[in-house]
C-alpha cells in the first residue's frame, strides 16, 4: 500500500521579491519532478490573512482546529520544552526573576543570562517544593527552565487553568496573588499551590549557593519565579482515531514534536536534524523513507528556512531548501510510487523577517492525483495549479482518501 | 509605511451578458493597469450563492461575521438613517399607516406618499410621546422618517428587541399588541413602551392639521405607527482593536456610513459624492490619496454602479465606472507606491435589478504582492488570478497582514 512523505518547510513561504523567492531560485529537481507530475495550490495554513505561530499552524496542518485545541501559549510551551502533557494538566510559562526585600519585582529576568549551574540548581528546589505540594495538595509538579531565565511549569491534578498571573509584567510591582477566575474548586486549589510555590521559591533562593556566587560577582539573585498565560491541555483524539491515519514525525524542534506528540504521531528524531539552519538531511530522509514501510504519513520538519528567513538570509534559505531536494533524489523511484506532499506552516519573507499572512505553496503528487500545468514548486506558481486555494485543515482529510483510509459521511 | 485604497463598486458585479458586462467593456485604464501588476480572485461576499444586502456584505467585507453581527434589519435601518445606536439600543422599522375608528388597519402605508410637511409633523409627535416615555419609562426615543410611509424608532434604555411586532402584516387586522417574547424584566418594559407608544400616537393624530389636509383633500390619514423587525445594536469591538487597522470610510450612502460607523471607521463625505448614479469622483479620490498619510486602510464607497444596475442602465453603470478610473489617474504614481483593492459588495446583474449571489471580481495590488497574468479587471477575467476564491470576511485579515499589523495567533 502506498504511503504519504510530507516535506514541511517551516517558515518556507516567501514575498515575490521581483519574481525572486527561495522556493522559485532553488534548484530542486527531485521536489520540481515530483510537482510537474502532481496538482499544485495555495494553502492558507489557518485562514486567508491569519498570521500563525508555528504551534497552531501545526495542529491545522495535522487536522486539529487550532481555534478549539490552541489552548493557551503554556501548554505548547510545555510541549515544546518536551514535556509529555496529559488532557487537563495545566502548564504556565514562567520568568526566573530578582525581588528586593519587600518582594517587589527589580529584574523581571534575573539578568537575562542563567549558566547551566545555576539552572540545575533552580531545577532541583522546584523538584523540593514539587515534592511538598504532592503532599499538601496532592497537585504533581513539573518544572523545566527552557532558555535564559525562561522555563515552563506544568501542574497535574485537580486542577485549573482558570487563575491570574502571578507576573506583574512590569518592574517596580510586587509578585502578584494569583487569585481564581472562576469559581470552581480546582481555580481555587490552583491559586493556592501557585501561592504555595511562588512564596517557597523565593524562601528556598536565600539559602541557595548560586545566589551567593551570583552577589559576589554583583549580579541579581534569582529569587523569585513569575508565572503567566496558564493554559490546559486539550483532550485530543488522535490523529489514528480521528483521520484514522498512523503518522509519524521526524523533527528536531521540540515544539514541533511536542504538538505531533499531542496529537498521537510517533516521533522521531534523525542524525543531522537539529533544527538549525546548518542541518543536514541525508539521514532525515533515508529515516522518512524507511517509515514509509510503516507509516501511512511520515512527517519531515525543515526548520531552517524558517531561521535563516528570521536572519534575513536569502542564499542561507535557498540553501536549506537545496540541500533537502538533493537528500531526496536517491529515493525518487521510491516516491513515484508513493504520495508525496510539500508545503510550509507560514510565510516567514526575508525581506519581513517575521511570519506573515499569505497562503504558501503546495504541491501534491501521487499515483491518483490530477497533473496540472505547474512544473515549478513556488509561490509564483503554484496559484495556476488544480488545487485551487486550501487550508490547513484539508491536508489531512485529503491524504485520508487518497489512501483509502477515511470513513464515508453517510451512506 | 504603506496604506490602503479600497475602491468598492457597490452592486458592480454582473452577468457575462455575452462577453460584456459593466466591469469588462469599461475604459479603465488606471485600475486595468494595477490589476495588470497585481494579484486577482473571485469574492464571495459572504459565502458562495449567498444574496447579500449592502449592510451584510460591508458588515462581512469589513471583518465582522454577519451571521453574529446583524441583528435585525431595525439596527440597521436606523443606521441608515443616520442614528447613531450604541450598543444594547433596540430599534424597529416602521409604517405610517392608517386605521378605522375600531383600530383595524385599512392602509399599510397612509396611502405611500407622505409629504415633507407631514413628515415634519408627525417627527414632532414622536419628540413628544418621547417625552413622556422618557419620563414614565427611563426609556430614550428616537423616531426618524426615512422614505414615504417609512421609519425607525430607536429606544435606548433597559430594553429588549424581544418583543412581538405591532405590525399586523396585513390589512383587515387590528394593530397588533406587543408581547414580551422573553421573561426577562426588559422584554416586558419594552413591550409596554411600545403599546403606550402606539396607542398615544393614533391618539394624537386625531387632533393634527395634516390630516385635516388630508381628509379635504381625500386622502387616507396617518393615524397609526406599526412597528417590525426589533433589533438590537452588537457590541462591536472597533477595526482599530480587532484588525489593528486604522480605517476610514468615505461614503454618501446613509446605511453605508452607518456600517462603517457602527465598527469604529471615521466616515467622511466628499463634495460629488451623494450616493447617486451621477456622482462625481474627484473630490472624494483627492481626500482619500489625502487620508492615507493618515490612515492604514481608506474605503471609497461608490454607489453609482448599483443605482444604475436596479435601473437596468449598462450605459450609466458603465460611465460611472470610467468615471472613478479618471478620478484615479492623476494619482497612478501615489498608488503604485502603496496598496490598492478594488472589489463590489455583491452583483447587481442589469438585466435581472436586483442583488444575485455571484461572487464578484477581486484586485488587489501592493508592491509585496505576487503578480498574475491577468490584466483586466472583471468577472470574465478575474477567476484565472492568484488569489483563488476568497469571502468577504478575509480581506481586512489579509490586508493588516500585507501592513504589518495583525497579532500573531500562536508562538
Amino acid at each position: 500500500m502506498p504511503s504519504v512523505l510530507w516535506i514541511l518547510f517551516d517558515g518556507g513561504g516567501d514575498r515575490p521579491n521581483g519574481g525572486k523567492t527561495p522556493f522559485h531560485v532553488a534548484f530542486k529537481p527531485t521536489i520540481d519532478y515530483l510537482t510537474s507530475l502532481g496538482s499544485c495550490g495555495l494553502l492558507d495554513p489557518i485562514s486567508p490573512g491569519v498570521r500563525p505561530g508555528s504551534d497552531t499552524a501545526h495542529l491545522a496542518l495535522f487536522g486539529y482546529d487550532p481555534y478549539k485545541y490552541y489552548t493557551g501559549r503554556g501548554a505548547f510551551e510545555a510541549l515544546g520544552a518536551g514535556i509529555e502533557l496529559r488532557p487537563g494538566d495545566v502548564a504556565f510559562r514562567t520568568n526566573l526573576a530578582t525581588v528586593d526585600s519587600s518582594g517587589v519585582v527589580i529584574d523581571r529576568r534575573a539578568g537575562r543570562y542563567i549558566a547551566p549551574e545555576e539552572t540545575r540548581a533552580v531545577e532541583e528546589v522546584m523538584a523540593k517544593i514539587g515534592d511538598e505540594v504532592a503532599k499538601r495538595y496532592g497537585v504533581e509538579v513539573v518544572y523545566k527552565s527552557t532558555v535564559e531565565h525562561r522555563g515552563v511549569l506544568v501542574l497535574r491534578g485537580p486542577v485549573s487553568h482558570k487563575v491570574s498571573d502571578t507576573d506583574p509584567h512590569k518592574v517596580g510591582m510586587p509578585v502578584a496573588k494569583a487569585a481564581p477566575l472562576g469559581n470552581d474548586r480546582e481555580a481555587a486549589l490552583t491559586a493556592e499551590v501557585v501561592n504555595y510555590i511562588t512564596a517557597r521559591f523565593t524562601e528556598a533562593a536565600g539559602g541557595l549557593e548560586i545566589n551567593k556566587a551570583r552577589a559576589a560577582s554583583g549580579r541579581p539573585p534569582i529569587n523569585a519565579i513569575l508565572l503567566r498565560g496558564g493554559g490546559y491541555m486539550p483532550a485530543i483524539e488522535p490523529v489514528a482515531e480521528k483521520y484514522r491515519v498512523k503518522a509519524a514525525a521526524i523533527a528536531g524542534v521540540a515544539l514541533i514534536r511536542g504538538v505531533a506528540k499531542a496529537v498521537g504521531m510517533d516521533v522521531y528524531t534523525a542524525q543531522g536534524l537539529g533544527g538549525t539552519k546548518d542541518d543536514v538531511f541525508d539521514h532525515a530522509v533515508k529515516l522518512a523513507v524507511e517509515l514509509m514501510g510503516k507509516y501511512d504519513v511520515v512527517f519531515l520538519h525543515v526548520k531552517g528556512t524558517d531561521s535563516t528567513s528570521h536572519d534575513g538570509d536569502f542564499q542561507g534559505k535557498v540553501a536549506v531548501i537545496e540541500r533537502l531536494d538533493k537528500a531526496l533524489a536517491p529515493y525518487l523511484d521510491h516516491l513515484l510510487k508513493n504520495y508525496f506532499i510539500v508545503t510550509s506552516d507560514h510565510a516567514t519573507p526575508v525581506s519581513i523577517r517575521e511570519h506573515t499572512g499569505e497562503p504558501v505553496p503546495l504541491t501534491l503528487y501521487g499515483p491518483d492525483v490530477v497533473p496540472d500545468d505547474v512544473a515549478k514548486f513556488s509561490e509564483l506558481t503554484c496559484w495556476r495549479g488544480a488545487l485551487g486555494r486550501l487550508r490547513g485543515i484539508d491536508i489531512m482529510p485529503i491524504l485520508a482518501s487518497y489512501l483509502g483510509l477515511s470513513e464515508k459521511f453517510g451512506e
